[in-house]
């Protein structure tokens, strides 16, 4: 089987017998109370979470703003926190960039060869030539923003092109950008009444869907349609990290709680 | 008068009788012969590119790419540059950011508490509640991307939404979000023939103007319907950055007949 971005991706998941992708957005003011407020403190709370959590998942999601908002700092815990992740696992940059080419290129640079992602989050406002410096990594996944889980999701993507809404010409020009088996979409499971209309124009487009969890999103539509289609990741990431008392067993158990469901809906 | 955003822009602007902002983009390995290509030599450089040019331009735009893509380094050389520009001159981060609320938030915490810059540019794609931390930083102002200068503009941007363009939605948008006087738009130079629409709809928004110099868009017309609107800052990037043989007389030079070129407009 030839090695790209979907047959690793699709590998891991039948391995793990999951669809977990656990988003590590943290912020070290918010750590639990047996932890330092500190990024030291940070680092310890989320290689804790790691350690619970990696015989589960299938991918983290590091969201880069929380580690920018801390400057110099945040980006070596940033990078530290990427080399303890097992080698297995994915790693998403929840980063949503997106430029003219010749930056969008140098941002690929960054994700890609500085930090070893083996994916990144892109937003498609600025069209094709913003997004194909990232798609031109052959081996790296690129996801790109179409129906977010938010609700200024109604204020643009949800508005209609010549009867179709904006989201969907979003789909159809990662379906052209898909030349690698490497490109998929990102699609708010709090969208439930969209997941029919997505799953008949994505094509094999793996799904990110974030919004299960503290958004409120639909984990069973979620993957049984995403499932349909290709492949659905399901990430959660306050409603793991912030778990019960966000201890060690509270998170373990949250963790095995969704994996449970994903199980019983796979 | 009340200190605003836009006072202060517009103050700096008639003091200077410029519109002229250059774009900080950096790649150490396409330095001037003279320059260690190193990050050393890419400061030492953009120090030239500021003492030779502050006294005509009214802002600097590094585009935050590049130095991302240098890591840890890279933030700390930009850091060094921010600090190296006087302080009467607006720096705006080309960053082109946009999330969910409670990650726009850790944004905008990184952009204007840690980097301590003054504006920002910032991708609509995700809708109100993925700019409005931004724009609640009464003192600060943000640059949302409505018509880019770039081939991809025609994927999206230009497309009709109950027969008016999705950028003049997203201006309407900028509109509402504009409560504390402190939002603009990004405009391409190179989409001339959209200008004076967007002219009509654009009420008191300054328009940040990417586009004139290697990209070739219309300085003239730029600043003409610009003006007519309120405010338009015209970037150049590359066109001052790689004047001639890169060396201190090639950018002043250039410098200079941007300069002349804007006064004569104005």
């Amino acid at each position: 089987m030839q090695k790209t971005f979907y047959n690793n991706l699709k590998q891991e998941c039948k391995n793990k017998e999951s669809r977990l992708c656990v988003g590590l957005d943290i912020d070290y003011k918010l750590l639990p109370e047996s932890f330092n407020k500190t990024l030291e403190g940070a680092f310890d709370f989320l290689k804790m979470v790691i350690d619970s959590t990696s015989d589960l998942c299938v991918a983290y999601k590091p969201n880069i703003a929380f580690y920018e908002s801390m400057g110099v700092s945040g980006w070596n815990s940033l990078q530290k926190t990427l080399n303890y992740i097992p080698d297995n696992i994915f790693i998403i940059a929840d980063a949503k960039r997106g430029d003219i080419g010749n930056s969008s290129k140098y941002y690929a640079e960054a994700i890609f060869n500085h930090l070893n992602f083996d994916s990144i989050t892109v937003s498609p406002y600025m069209g094709f030539d913003s997004i194909y410096p990232f798609t031109s990594y052959k081996d790296k996944g690129v996801f790109i923003l179409a129906l977010t889980s938010n609700p200024g999701s109604e204020n643009f993507q949800k508005k209609l092109i010549k009867s179709e809404a904006l989201y969907k010409h979003v789909i159809n020009l990662s379906n052209r950008l898909n030349e690698y088996d490497n490109v998929g979409i990102v699609v708010g499971a709090t969208n439930v009444e969209y997941l029919d209309e997505i799953n008949k124009i994505s094509k094999s487009l793996p799904w990110l869907m974030p919004g299960v969890g503290t958004q409120g999103g639909d984990l069973k539509k979620s993957i049984i349609i995403g499932e349909e289609n290709f492949l659905s990741l399901v990430n959660v990431s306050r409603g793991i990290l912030r778990a019960g008392d966000g201890s060690i067993n509270a998170i373990r158990k949250k963790t095995e709680i969704y994996t449970k469901e994903i199980r019983k809906i796979l």
